[in-house]
């Protein structure tokens, strides 16, 4: 009964509409691969400038090359340490401590496949919330990593909260041996950003229990909720005092495949590596150094942290993309909470970063007894795939495995298509409602 | 004492030569990234079209979102399967069966990480050549892996020896759980070529002993000894009969980082899963499913098994460098070898296949004694690089552990660069020779 169907249940903008792709670090790969570009007056001059640039960092001025390390293009490394630095108000990060990977997910399986060992009350576990990244469940188990959930408060906008860390922790203990907790800021799905003060709590919670910080901070420069801002843990953690400093061990991810610069395909991301164990870091660089890192999303990550500045060339097409982008992701997600909250049955928190709004379905119970059954979100969306063509995530892919069901949607989509999703959709629930008056 | 170093250790070629990569499929990659190029009348039509072809099979024809399925662009596996049955004679390949991945050694991580389980005598072990490729070692290791060490037969230029499988095997059994045995074919880094009987022999061997096959195959394309040809573990497995076809479990890797197509900076490869429980096959497929592969190595995949055809406008530049490369190859493997032999203490098996040269040290044991201790091979290539700026690869990265020193090159060099590193070898070996007359 549908045209095409439309795929809103992951974060992949590009997919969703090319239109979306900030050109400038598709053009300087474009001139890398194909140097004879450098003469082509077409392309802005900082842009070619910028290509012959990067094509003297690789080995024998070619893309074609391995890494020159196994943690990436040290030229490229550079440009990320400095890039944090300034986002980070002079908090220094140092280039070594930079490792490049094929993704934050894979810079993240590196460290869980590191960190996995044990059985049973010995597995080390990692206090993971839920919601979580919908991959995150998927990874933990094949890293063989048991994933403690810690809940997110839903109704105070998807916020952290502590108490439920220390329930969390403590039912955790003797289950398994909780080491690490994974933050997701701003969250995925939750579009929650967290402020100061929480964090302080968390890295303060981390610090006294010794627990090593995952931090996934892929949407740092997608934040559009009022008054609100991105933070780093490793901001906060350094201005916290030598005595959390020094001490307590942060590792945090960032990708090209986040909201403004969603180069999904490219696969490429980074970690920053803090106040590891120097034998346990030794190790992780080891792991990487069977298959080094793929050149080309290094590039293109230098493109992203080194914006074009006013002045190049390229700096006011960029900053249009960008700007476009942003009003885009921003005002669809108000829009589609607006909508989805003029649902009955449906109940949205308001999103302030990435790309998704993550509603909850509140279904009358005996639509879900006697047809959804006890996996009501998943046969909700399996049904309005079927019936309407538009698939989303189910929210027990994020880990919610309670029978508070969840939906998830990227929000990242030209208006129109949005629209058409919106329409779909409440054309399927309502029809589903009506069935149980 | 030297102007630059160089470093032979590792089979980079465009490293050592930005000219010896070919054109064709870097440019397919620039007009994918940068699509105002499909006008570009400098560049060959088939070159345009096979982009704009490749653009149609991305999500939301951009090389920017993520592949459509987890194991790849289902165009790219069916251009592999096509290829693969071009190559075996028609015995036919699926293009189910492909799973693409960030290069051959991300594939086999992710097959021996599923493999990898027990401790102690129950611990997986997989039977490894020795020599095998010198990142092999270091991966099992860090997955947890129990390599069971085969010895090639050196003297019959590193053959495999079947009696020496069957010691191996009963040799490792009580001490661990011997689950797969790893081939290297042409050999890396001994450029071994195995002939038919010798396939057929190591497939029953594996179907007698319930071995699962793991077939790295990447220099299927760089064969150059005479009366030598390149015969898959796949093809042979099936014209083995039904008995062997429908049962052996066979894994085979290939990779765009081989010698004739070295865009080893891109990190692309696949692998041909057969005779795979379906169960574990499922597994396999979802242990993927949390970081799909990157588009672009995928591209460069399929212009690799796609090769332009006299015709396309492409096909002679394309066609003079795939032969300038090998001819290359050849001729270096050739020179190298009958150079080594002529320096005293040293002797070389001729390479029939692949990047590598791997003599043999026959050094005066007071000289291991007094200079360079039981770390021979490593002491002898550390001294090289510190007194003429040579970078070799010492034999025990290679799982060599015993007292038989070996060094290993790269010889897929312009040729000028060959005979630097050949005249600063001698130069060093002779002093250090003449130390101990």
């Amino acid at each position: 009964p549908f045209k095409e169907v439309i795929d809103v249940s992951s974060g992949d903008p590009t997919g969703l509409s090319p239109s979306v792709i900030p050109c400038l670090s598709f053009q300087v790969l474009a001139v890398c691969l194909y140097p004879e570009l450098l003469k082509e007056e077409s392309l802005p001059l900082d842009v070619r400038r910028r290509a012959q640039r990067l094509l003297g960092t690789c080995g024998g001025g070619s893309v074609g090359s391995y890494s020159a390390s196994s943690c990436g293009i040290p030229h490229v490394q550079k440009s990320i340490a400095e890039f944090i630095t300034r986002r980070d108000d002079g908090v220094s990060s140092h280039p070594e401590d930079i490792i490049l990977s094929s993704g934050s997910q894979r810079a993240l399986s590196l460290v869980l496949h590191l960190m996995a060992s044990g059985d049973e009350e010995t597995q080390t576990g990692v206090l993971t919330p839920v919601p979580c990244p919908h991959t995150l469940p998927t990874l933990m188990d094949v890293l063989g990593v048991k994933l403690v959930p810690y809940q997110l408060t839903e109704e105070g906008g998807w916020a952290v909260d502590l108490e439920e860390l220390h329930r969390a922790l403590n039912a955790a203990r003797g289950h398994c041996e909780p080491r690490a907790i994974y933050i997701s800021n701003p969250g995925n799905p939750t579009g929650q950003v967290q402020d100061r003060k929480t964090i302080e709590k968390v890295i303060q919670f981390a610090a006294t229990e010794g627990l090593v910080l995952l931090a996934e901070e892929v949407y740092q420069d997608s934040v559009y909720g009022q008054d609100k801002e991105f933070i780093s843990y490793k901001k906060v953690l350094f201005e916290m005092g030598q005595m959390y400093a020094e001490k307590v061990e942060l590792i945090s991810f960032h990708s090209i495949s986040s909201a403004c610069t969603g180069e999904c395909g490219l696969r490429g991301g980074y970690m920053e590596v803090i106040n590891l164990d120097p034998a346990v870091n030794k190790y992780l660089r080891n792991m990487q150094a069977t298959s080094s890192p793929p050149v080309l999303p290094q590039l293109t990550l230098e493109a992203m942290v080194n914006r074009p500045t006013p002045g190049d060339l390229s700096h006011k097409t960029y900053a249009q993309e960008i700007l476009h982008t942003q009003t885009t992701l921003s005002q669809n997600a108000q829009r589609a909470c607006d909508f989805l909250n003029g649902l009955p049955g449906i109940k949205c928190q308001p999103a302030m970063a990435g790309v998704f709004l993550y509603p909850r379905l509140h279904l009358p119970p005996q639509m879900i007894e006697e047809i959804l059954g006890v996996e009501a979100d998943v046969l909700y969306c399996q049904r309005l795939l079927e019936e309407e063509g538009v698939c989303l995530g189910a929210g027990c892919e994020n880990g919610q495995d309670d029978q508070n069901y969840h939906i998830r949607l990227c929000v990242l989509a030209p208006p129109a298509t949005l629209e058409e999703v919106l329409a779909r959709l409440r054309s399927f629930h309502l029809h589903l409602l009506h069935r149980f008056p």
